[in-house]
């Protein structure tokens, strides 16, 4: 018999059947559960504290049981933070481990935890809370790159640069409007992120294996407890979260690495020596003392190639769940090899590429040289045609001033409108962003974890 | 020379050097542009009503070409309305469509909507505006399709199911629940598709070839005509956002995707004959006269299948952008291929789905079936353990009868708690259904588009 | 009832219940099939023709009956062929259509022919019929741009390019290994083709609904007379193939697919201004009138991005398929949607890279630009070493010359081994390209399918 | 300044400048692969001893030094097949780690083996070495396993199963079938496997950076002393061989998963109480004492979803390479990541499949249900027809007998083509399979390494 009536001690395994259970299947379904799992210690004991103090309200724990197991499981969460905790070879996983330092240290009391849950909820409810906590380190690490991009795009508002459409030389661009659209894509990408928040935020905690419980269990009081906005109402919904949640964080996620990624090809481009425009020092780049020129991106390189494999991961975990039917599949249990490594990679992109970029130097007067002379011609058709040359009449004088090798235009740069290189709105980026970072309200969840850790 | 000076008159092509385009060349690059390009003319029209009003703002029309050229591109917007509308094979795509139509019907005026504008940004605001449109027929048909779960949850409140978990009998479960749990998930969907309408709700006319324009636009006035929300502000951002929007639509639709998908992979098999829960009637199933048990669910099938082609469709779309550097590439035409047929697509499975569920049967005393019984050995064990046996001996106790075959539990199942079989909690979940649909404002950009269009 | 039970004639519906059929789901399930079905029409045929002469030799139809339907079928063929042949709106797709013809011209022996045989199975033999059809004009198309790109490679040995890693400028490269690398690339691309070849090149019929059948089918004569090299024995397995034949063929052409996107990079890169490298007639390119310098890569951006398309295809294929039991399911009729048009797209794209590669001009001297200087430093340090100076000390030597600014290496570059510059290979990647392509034997099918049709 | 020249001693960087390497950039860039190289360590020392055979033949080397190198290769390759190499904290990979246990024992002779290869062929050969080994591993456990279901095929060929289109009951079908099946199954997809190999199979030591070398190697000598069949010629597709082999090695390997998916659904299905057509001892699966009958399918569960993300693999290594211009680039690195660990469960998901149906068991006279009458409702009419009776008169007769309760068929199924449940074929997939298998010729690539061992 395998896993599903895990025990909760580890001498004494009532629920077991007295069939060996053959090891090596062991640890092909254990997989690397014990691993991961310690992500997710302090939010099991963080679910458990909610849980039992609801417990105690609907009268399945007295109250002298109540402040026992509260005052062990903040041990544990102290033990977590103090990275003293670990899950022993000997146990499945972070929820039994739990389980057990608390049966041996508190006894009878220690088991009573469980009633009313089901190992399905509990995973359910861990992830949700990991979840909130790494959505507000990958906001965090956002907004701190998306300072220095407008900060950036400020400080060089006014270098130009090539603006290319198909990749041809084609009109003038700036270094502000460089760094500052990447910032505005950060913002796009907080969308996402804030809708994927709003789905973790629900509390599933109560559904236990997915169809509910005969017992008076309090929802709302757990929701409360635990800081969520809202519960997933339907048990079976709550269930049928697993799964969804994931590929919803991983969505949300893809679209900042689609940002960094493309940021991180034009680095690579810009740094190339036939472009020429950016460069960074020498011990941040690969180099060579018989190659002086040779400055490789590996780190770009590197942020490129991780956020490519992130905007694969809402694909992987859809080929993983996709055509299983509803109710709880131990499928599910794979998900968070794929989706915790992601996240601990997105944030060490998100913090190398401001890391970077606060080492980044731009050269100064790229569209001096000579090929980038054409860029001005729509410039120039366009100034006649504001003074009053017919659009099409300017159009042919540039042509014929090309022709005849007499095009000399003049390179100052006047754009006005919204979001061109003369006016940057970086001001209104700025705002927008902290209108949707506004939205998450961490300092709700701070409250309410420390009221259950107080 | 191919395309990017498109002409907008037939006989005159001023741009283009006199090199005959090579017929094969053409028919590669046009691709499907003009089949699919109809479903997004209206709204062609729609931004050009906006552009031009902006022009004269800024004495780049007088009143009197204003007044003309709104005229004939309000009568070109009939004309799309009563789809006498045609792209042309001479002519490459819509755009060119409008404005040949409008030069030829206004003269010389027509040619002038194309200051300030590039074919970029006009694509761009188009799809914009078009993509608002999509998402309001796909909210709408979710949420037909919601009212519809929540009625029969409610219908069939009490009718039980056995829940599976590891597709192994295991709780019971219910109908309430079953048609609750899909509803719930599609509140989560919208959720995706508000953050993906916000993204889209912003406008990048004015953006031009993706660097801005010399000209003196007023964005914030083609914002305001457009009922968008706000603008893309940075220019390098607007046309980085070609493929990102389309990325991001596609995992909202992905997601409701996911949901039907799930259904109807319960409905095949709750229509097998092992299973036998639910049916439908005979003319909306395949059948046999020789193999009257026969009921093939084709269109559950087809909408699974369909649904999942759906959720492949954002990896689809982030392969063909990952990795291309900023500005334009021709590779963005592409996407309408993939994203338009998916939306047609997504509303008829949501349709179809709703259809079905209006005619859906469900099977009575399912688990008056014996082999549904140790479905409520946990109940009992609960029930003992609330009226006072300790949790273990009460386990013991059913496990005996088990053995010894003296089990027969009542099967009435008392859930009380929110989201439970007997507290479905159905009216929340409307509420959250409603909150995230106010949130669309669909009338603000209603009334500006009749605003545009009087 | 919908569409299992398909009826062989418009008139006469036996096995159909007498209930209307709902003309919206009609629509919904026939879906795309009349218009895709077409290109499997002479397929079908043939593997009627095939079956027809099975069944006379086990007894199932007179030789009169044979002789009769031969005869009709061959006129259906040739009509095809003519381009005379549609699937009216009122029959549901090809096989049906066929059915109808033949049953209105010979009556009711057309109908015998489809004893012994299910619409499952039908479809499963026209669809390896039609893929080795496809595959037989990919390999066709990719062995002619082949032998281009191997010309090429000869024509433009001795022309030094940059080469590059990590994009940055590293060592000296020429058009010759440039052009060669995706020749050979194309010969990795055919093994996987091959083995695609050889996975579609199994009989499948006679496995019926996909469990067999009780009349004493010949199955090794049918698998003969189609040309097919074996049989897809096991009448399960032959069932399981659907879906698995197309992601395995989808799979080859996505190895072909990203030779081709890879190359239409570099073009592009190369094509850049910054790089200019190569180029290409005006019209073949966009240019402007005004931006002379500019010619944009149209074709080969739209080829890299259909070619990503094609990339995305297996894994779109394998979402739809994954996670679904054995057995025949209704949603194995949208690959045809996926696949064929993807087909139609990979031979254009192959036609057009031939075309535009005909059409390429190179650049002579690019090495001369001061910039690719330090190109040659490793060639320098490795001359020394080679005539006996200790490496590190030549490492050095060179190191300094740099330093100081007096290094100035000759410009002639001696690559002898294998492979490199000096020595392209490029005859054995022809032997190699040889050996593959005559494994797949085409002509062994095509004498079958001309001993059916005699 | 990073990681190109990375240096073959740890107290002795000459290649470096005289900067500190930014501690965390080291991390980051470094990754996982010191514990990922370990697994290419005896191949790294394998492509070693070929080229120093080599660099001594086109005298490079002196005989003398060859034989001090050879001899310390040998003891570092029996280190590591003892367990006893390790990558220490302070080198990044492998090859330093080879390179400076060589230098530290022999002394400079160590250094050169670094001459006329770059790290970047130094790769692609260890990388090519390792694949052909796990290759070697994969067919070997999937010939184990195709065996096993022969075997199974054979055993079990007389008892009957319900088959199912749509999922819905349809036609007879057996456990004959059903094995047979998957294991055809898996003679395609070494059809795949074996296209894999061919690609792995082709030597690319030679190609140094991407761009060749001025030394004279001789490659084909390497490519003979190494095994390979082939050298992959052209230099600079050599190295885009990387990533490319990568994703078609994933391919077959998707293949292979796509089948053990597809079982393992399967018996999901079929183990469910509904189907209950087989069974595992309760020490396979996970059980309950107070629900007797839940026999929690979790190894299948845990297949089904590992071989399901290897399903996506394919499409996360196309992610991270597409639209990468050709040319090493830092991104390759990260490949190793995904496809390492995912051989690794293939093999474990392959092992364990075979495991666990070395103890299935499978249930006698499932066909006596009544539920399962119908199945042979064609059976009688196909009888009737064989006798005589005109099939749609036979076919009338069926369909009123059901109506008006006398349906009574016998249950003997008499299917006598090939590939049916009288007639399974399976000497002829044996066959299949050994024809494949006989292609691969491991022990040509075992007697070369012998001899670079001997």
């Amino acid at each position: 018999m395998l896993t599903e009536n895990r025990t909760t001690t580890k001498d004494m395994k009532i629920w077991q059947k007295n069939i060996d259970v053959n090891k090596d299947i062991e640890t092909f379904t254990v997989g690397k559960d014990r691993e991961l799992d310690l992500q997710m210690a302090a939010f099991d004991v963080l679910g458990s504290l909610a849980h039992v103090e609801m417990l105690e309200s609907i009268g399945l724990l007295t109250a002298d049981e109540l402040a026992q197991i509260q005052k062990e499981l903040k041990n544990i969460y102290a033990e977590i933070a103090d990275g003293k905790f670990v899950i022993e070879d000997t146990v499945e996983d972070v929820h039994s481990q739990v389980e057990w330092l608390l049966t041996q240290r508190i006894g009878e009391a220690g088991k009573k935890i469980h009633s009313g849950r089901s190992r399905n909820d509990q995973v359910l409810v861990d992830l949700k809370l990991y979840f909130r906590s790494c959505i507000e380190e990958m906001v965090g690490n956002t907004n701190v790159l998306f300072e220095q991009l407008i900060a950036l795009s400020n400080m060089h508002a006014a270098k130009l640069l090539p603006g290319y459409t198909h990749l041809q030389i084609a009109m003038p661009s700036s270094f502000g409007l460089w760094f500052g659209a990447y910032a505005e894509s950060l913002v796009d990408d907080m969308e996402l992120m804030l809708a994927a928040w709003k789905i973790c935020n629900k509390n599933p905690l109560g559904s236990a294996a997915g169809y509910g419980s005969s017992f008076p269990l309090n929802r709302t009081m757990t929701t409360q407890l635990l800081g969520f906005e809202r519960l997933n109402y339907n048990v079976v919904y709550a269930q049928m979260g697993r799964g969804k949640t994931e590929r919803i964080l991983a969505q949300a996620m893809s679209s900042v690495a689609a940002s960094l990624a493309k940021m991180a090809m034009d680095v690579c481009l810009f740094i190339n020596q036939n472009f020429g425009f950016i460069s960074f020092p020498d011990e941040l780049t690969t180099g060579s003392s018989i190659m002086p020129h040779k400055k490789n991106p590996d780190v770009f390189e590197l942020i490129r190639s991780r956020c490519n494999k992130i905007q694969a991961l809402p694909n992987e975990i859809a080929m993983m769940i996709t055509n299983l039917p509803s109710g709880y599949h131990r499928d599910l249990q794979l998900l968070k090899e794929n989706l915790f490594p992601a996240i601990t990679s997105l944030n060490e992109c998100l913090e190398m590429t401001t890391f970077m970029l606060q080492n980044i130097s731009v050269k100064d007067n790229i569209l001096e040289d000579k090929k980038y002379a054409y860029l001005f011609s729509v410039e120039v058709v366009n100034e006649l045609a504001l003074n009053g040359t017919p659009f099409r009449e300017a159009y042919k004088i540039v042509g014929e001033s090309i022709d005849n090798g007499t095009f000399a235009p003049g390179k100052a740069v006047n754009h006005t409108h919204e979001g061109s290189i003369g006016n940057l709105c970086n001001n209104e980026i700025e705002v927008m962003m902290e209108e949707i970072l506004s939205q998450f309200k961490f300092e709700k969840t701070h409250s309410a974890i420390a009221a259950l850790l107080a």
